[in-house]
């Protein structure tokens, strides 16, 4: 297994009783996955994906990945939420937050149409400047306004650079595979084209084509990774007996229904704050609807213990963390002795990072545990790809189990159209008129 | 004004009855504040600051500033918590978070020391191959555990590459002016050093030697961001009457009586995410005790209306946003027109990005009010050395306010202590041997 999760530390929080009721639920509700009866079953395209994934495809994304590694030297992806989120949260885990400046052999990737920033995009722009580039365009619906804006820009960088014929090589659309306007385009010019299923939601997504060719561009295992979901699938697909999805879903929602609102996500690498973030995204957007649900918040420790570390060890009581701990050091750092010893510290001298880093892990639970914040551990093996698939499709599941035991649908996301529609309206979108009028006058 | 708050949309859901009661402690709290009555009072040396600061060392810092842009070209930070977060939030916030992909004629810059990670030690030492190296080891007592291992490490590899000698001119220490074994160590070596001030703890510190060296050597007009500073200070110091930080302690005080325990802080440019953080730290350490406070938290827009913009909209309405918003357009960039209008956007061709994200927020500002989220909002002018120095000044000084409002002190972080007495123990300190005996048992 390449995560294990730990409860020890947190089950003392849980009255008894309320934990028999929630892990009924939790058993129910795995239950109602497997058997496609709960609300939005038809998204649950992740659920068996690691084995029926369109391997023809699959090869594709690998080819289309050696092809975007050779004849470029930026890669620019444009998406946003889910079309974002899962890959770079991936090249960080599994390589590093500091990719562009290390990586050799493999292109430059940023990641644009995630936000509406001049600024930011001045500065995409300037990078790409005298320097080869290929896109990815990432749209279900081809019509998202910050994607749409993005593709905009780099599609006409592209033509001005390459021509038209020349820019079609570069320009690689993951879309619907048959409706849409983005997909009539990518046909009428001739664009490679990979699918975003109909049958899993963008936060699901990481392990399709939306973000296997960023992953295989970084020169990631994307081969290992999918193993690592497919043994995970395995595991986790035996029952909801001695399951750890069911257990974490348990064990979060033991903690909503006892008035902890807060879940804090903690890891002790900074390459795992990008997956924090696709974390959040899987729960925030999964589980914050109907006035209900956990606030998934994070952090990046040993770092944060000097920021947030303080109100997590003595503010409101109303917290509790979810802590991954990686047991593998790949790359020792053995701390050197100072005869002087300035900072008193000689008792640590030749010992390793990792070693340090270990024990910082777990003084931090203890004393989060003497301040009375529940925590749950998850060990993970190692920053592999095949670890990746594995924590991925482990969080996928329990997503869905701890979401249909707070009673909601794990898989929409009706909240997301309420700024869209605004949006729509004041930029003054044919059709939305009324709504324009009477947004104007409420902004005065 | 560089920094404008706007709380129309926030006031209407708060009780007129409670919103005086708050007022009224708060104008008390901003007279504590000033009368220096209260707790912790000894540490608040950031109140003048922007006039009362050391000038000699201020013509130093810049001089040590441009000696290290002449001389290497990676300058390595080692600091954790308010040693490293409002220098790097300022490079991100003024420059950019590409600082390191787009600067010209001046150094790398990374941080070290805030965190006990071995793959990203090895990862900075790999980007320190074969390139000129400073160092700026920050750190008041010398001896805490994350920028003490870094600075072993650091120290090492620069006296093997420049030998004893050579190092020397290359390694700047920032830290008290006349205690401690790091002030002992750098007077015996030679090393410059620069003060850590007795009266203004770590989260307050931007403004002083610790933010201001890093910052220098970004590039960055360090004069207008002092000068953004003093201007607050003279805005803010005419007493608590139609005062924005007496206002934001208010409104954040209310949310808080009023049962909403998370306060998200919202940007609309990514360039300030990590100013997110430093905020963070500086309300989460200063009022998260004695089983209080706000939850601080944070987003990215329109990025995170992709991940957390379900939950704002439509989960537990235990919750608050506050809301900076960018007026100025430095660097303006036009959405392409496409005749075929594929992504049905053509409504927006020729505008500017900045139009499109200045709608995007009021688009939100609308969406999210009607989903019952009340919405402070903060208008700064730009994203200048000047407006980062003033709203530097405003967030610290209704940090202030607000804390004593709270009823807590702003300045102490006697929660910190409890992680670190742990690890000492854990890692064999001497003198903590009972206590570590008592820990190996905890954890089995």
């Amino acid at each position: 297994m390449a995560v294990k999760l730990i409860d020890k530390h947190a089950v003392d929080f849980i009255d008894k009783t309320l934990y028999s009721e929630v892990a009924a639920d939790a058993a129910k509700a795995y239950k109602t996955v497997y058997d496609r009866s709960g609300a939005g079953s038809d998204f649950l395209g992740w659920l068996d994906l690691p084995e029926k994934y369109d391997r023809d495809e699959y090869v594709r994304v690998k080819a289309a990945a050696e092809k975007i590694k050779q004849s470029c030297d930026v890669f620019i992806v444009i998406g946003i939420g889910g079309s974002y989120l899962g890959a770079r949260a991936a090249v960080e885990f599994v390589k590093s937050p500091l990719y562009n400046n290390l990586k050799k052999g493999t292109p430059d990737i940023y990641f644009a149409g995630k936000d509406i920033n001049s600024a930011y995009m001045n500065e995409l722009l300037m990078l790409c400047k005298d320097r080869d580039v290929c896109i990815n365009v990432i749209s279900k619906s081809g019509t998202t306004t910050e994607p749409s804006i993005a593709f905009r820009v780099f599609r006409e960088l592209l033509e001005k650079k390459y021509g038209e014929k020349g820019a079609c090589g570069r320009i690689f659309v993951t879309t619907d595979k048959s409706r849409g306007k983005l997909k009539a385009l990518a046909d009428e010019k001739g664009y490679e084209t990979f699918t975003v299923p109909d049958d899993i939601g963008g936060r699901y997504s990481v392990l399709t084509s939306v973000g296997l060719l960023p992953i295989a561009v970084a020169g990631i295992d994307v081969d290992a990774m999918m193993r690592g979901a497919a043994d995970a699938m395995a595991c986790y697909g035996k029952g909801a007996e001695d399951n750890d999805c069911v257990k974490y879903a348990t064990l979060r929602n033991c903690m909503y229904r006892g008035g902890r609102g807060i879940e804090i996500l903690v890891t002790y690498d900074p390459a795992l704050a990008m997956f924090n973030e696709w974390w959040k995204q899987l729960y925030g957007e999964s589980e914050g609807k109907d006035n209900k649900g956990l606030y998934p918040s994070s952090v990046v420790f040993s770092s944060d213990l000097h920021s947030m570390g303080q109100y997590i060890q003595q503010g409101t009581r109303n917290i509790f963390e979810t802590v991954m701990n990686i047991k593998a050091d790949d790359s020792p750092v053995v701390i050197p002795d100072d005869p002087q010893n300035v900072d008193g510290m000689n008792f640590v001298s030749k010992k390793t990072l990792h070693y340090i880093n270990e024990n910082a892990f777990n003084a931090t639970l203890l004393a989060h545990v003497d301040g009375q914040v529940p925590n749950v551990i998850l060990e993970l093996r190692d920053r592999s790809a095949y670890t990746f698939g594995w924590l991925v499709y482990f969080f996928e599941l329990a997503c869905a189990i701890s979401g249909y035991t707070l009673g909601v649908n794990p898989f929409d996301q009706p909240g997301v159209e309420s700024y869209k529609k605004n949006m729509y309206a004041l930029l003054g979108k044919p059709g939305y008129e009324e709504e324009r009028k009477a947004l104007l006058e409420r902004l005065g």
